[in-house]
């Protein structure tokens, strides 16, 4: 099994050193993986002169996973838009064809203080949410910026949505919820969109198929809402790219700590890539401060959808979460009566715990 | 001045009612306003088969100003998508060129424990959301369900912003970022759409024509985290259509009383739609039990922005304050140690305290 390993930028490359460790304990102990690096995002323009170059591309093909760090930041800020360190991440996921995200949102029993929300609202929060990555407004064309019939300038982008890319979702999607508590949500604004009322009718259909499970509908601004209100509602949400992306930076900050939380971006096959939902933090790059367990748990996702290895999985989360419980906290999940530790202590001792 | 007045569905007729009592009391004063009901939704399909029917848009069109209470209900789910109440909304707004949504989130001080947020993180919020409300994905064409080239079916929409309009609600923002603390926050996602670029671009040159703003710029999918994290770090916000519809719905659950929030929708010469932030809630409609006060205040906001009559504002303002001091509360608020009173009661008191 080959593994794709991407540090990307800022405090990528320091967190994805610890996830190697990781790694590379399930190498020795016999586990049949092997690691090769190149660069996307900021780094790989550095090198190569463009965010997603050849290079990572072929060694992206050939595996079967990849691990990311995390792209992006203020050097980078300036350039034209296709070279810019986002657009590697878009690229990456449109040639994969990692169609299916999914951010899980739990709220760790021994972070519970980290929460901008009341304790009785988060306490035992587990929303696992399913956003389409390779269609919707983020790639539609025609897209662009123009002068207009009366001479005006505009920019425009389309939304998009064909019934093949909304049923593979929706299998996702209820697959999952089979797995949890056979309750899904999907997220539309069909009182307005076509696109989404399209959506909407077909989740009903795909729902036919998976009668345990089921299916209630919400808008997006509503969805936006009740997740503040009670965030406990929810188990598995389905939605668009865009809406996705909103929603899950959303319900991933009601824990109070995005610096934990893994995602996986899959393909039909269960390829995927993983990385941490948080971003490259510039400004605490290089320093060993970053907290890697988001990129661990993004590990043990891999071990869960790409390899189908369940018990290396809750492994490493049983590794975490006893590294958790024995009061070891990076700066930025820190509080009194806990011990600080680096970056690279932190990858130690979840090795350790393995 | 004319003040067209559409009480909608479900709790609509309730609220409106208790708004009412205020204008009136207004008008014996002295004050030059006149009244005029029309249907609008729900209501107005079930009497004219339209749901912004000739009456509504001639009232509408001859007014200074709209008081609306709320649209749509059960009772019009499976109607066709033009007949739906929805509909009503979207097409006054854009008949009238209602382009700019303000939506204030405000905490009120002694309505602080409804809140899901904890106090600190919460205590003294009051931002003001500033959302074009008549273009981008909600009015862009082309749209539709078709079949492609492929033989697929598919469902599209168009977001779209042309310079001037995005010059208008510029101008609109900054204008209110000059009233209150000279900070603005444009919300894009200008890494992925090139509407949002445009937006952007737009939004900083018009920021030279206001060099004591302070304006910064925020991702969407950051802005719905920020609204979590630390709400108070906002002042004003101006963004499109869609993000606007998904944050203002966070940001006013943020103070966990949404019964309590007013917004207005202006035109270029401030004539204006006046509307409570919440919906018709069909589940208490007709029991006496809605909260009347944000559809008060949004009478307030119409004296205001439509009527240039701030001292009348403030004292509608005031008096809201009055009952909550004096510890009255409709259901949506009541906590222990309160007095619990119905929506005409809520009405009544707020009058005596004028
Ligand atoms: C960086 C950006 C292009 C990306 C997105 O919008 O998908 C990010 O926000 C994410 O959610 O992974
Ligand atoms: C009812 C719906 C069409 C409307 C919108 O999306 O604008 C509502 O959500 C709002 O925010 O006023």
């Amino acid at each position: 099994m080959k593994i794709a390993v991407l540090p990307g930028d800022g405090i990528g490359p320091e967190i994805i050193r610890e996830a190697r460790k990781v790694l590379e304990v399930l190498q020795k102990e016999g586990l049949a993986i092997t690691l090769e690096e190149a660069p996307l995002g900021g780094a790989a323009y550095d090198q190569y002169g463009s965010p997603y170059p050849d290079v990572t591309q072929k060694l992206a093909r050939e595996a079967d996973a990849v691990l990311l760090g995390a792209v992006g930041g203020p050097a980078y800020d300036n350039l034209d838009r296709p070279l810019r360190p986002e657009r590697g991440l878009l690229a990456i996921r449109k040639d994969l064809n990692l169609f299916a995200n999914l951010r899980p949102a739990i709220l760790y029993p021994e972070l519970a203080n980290a929460s901008t929300l009341k304790p009785e609202v988060v306490s035992g929060l587990d929303i696992m949410i399913v956003r389409e990555l390779t269609g919707d407004i983020y790639f539609g064309q025609p897209r662009g910026i123009r002068v207009n019939a009366a001479g005006e300038r505009e920019g425009f982008n389309t939304m998009l949505y064909a019934e093949s890319e909304v049923r593979r979702i929706a299998h996702v999607a209820f697959g999952i919820a089979m797995k949890r508590n056979k309750k899904l949500c999907s997220v539309d604004k069909a009182n307005v969109l076509e696109t989404t009322e399209f959506w909407k009718e077909i989740m009903t259909d795909v729902a036919k198929e998976y009668p345990e499970v089921t299916l209630s509908h919400m808008y997006v601004d509503n969805a936006a809402m009740q997740l503040v209100r009670n965030p406990k509602q929810f188990d598995v949400m389905v939605t668009g790219n865009i809406f996705g992306d909103i929603l899950s930076d959303e319900a991933s900050m009601l824990t109070g700590s995005i610096g934990m939380l893994p995602s996986a971006s899959l393909d039909a096959n269960n390829k995927g890539l993983y990385e941490p939902s948080h971003g490259s933090a510039p400004d605490i790059a290089g320093k060993n401060l970053a907290n890697p367990l988001a990129t661990i748990l993004s590990v043990a996702m891999m071990m869960r959808y790409s390899f189908n290895l369940e018990a290396v999985a809750q492994r490493i989360e049983n590794a975490v979460k006893k590294v958790l419980a024995d009061g070891l906290r990076t700066a930025d999940i820190f509080e009194a009566g806990t011990t600080k530790v680096s970056c690279s202590e932190m990858g130690d001792a979840v090795v350790a715990a393995l």
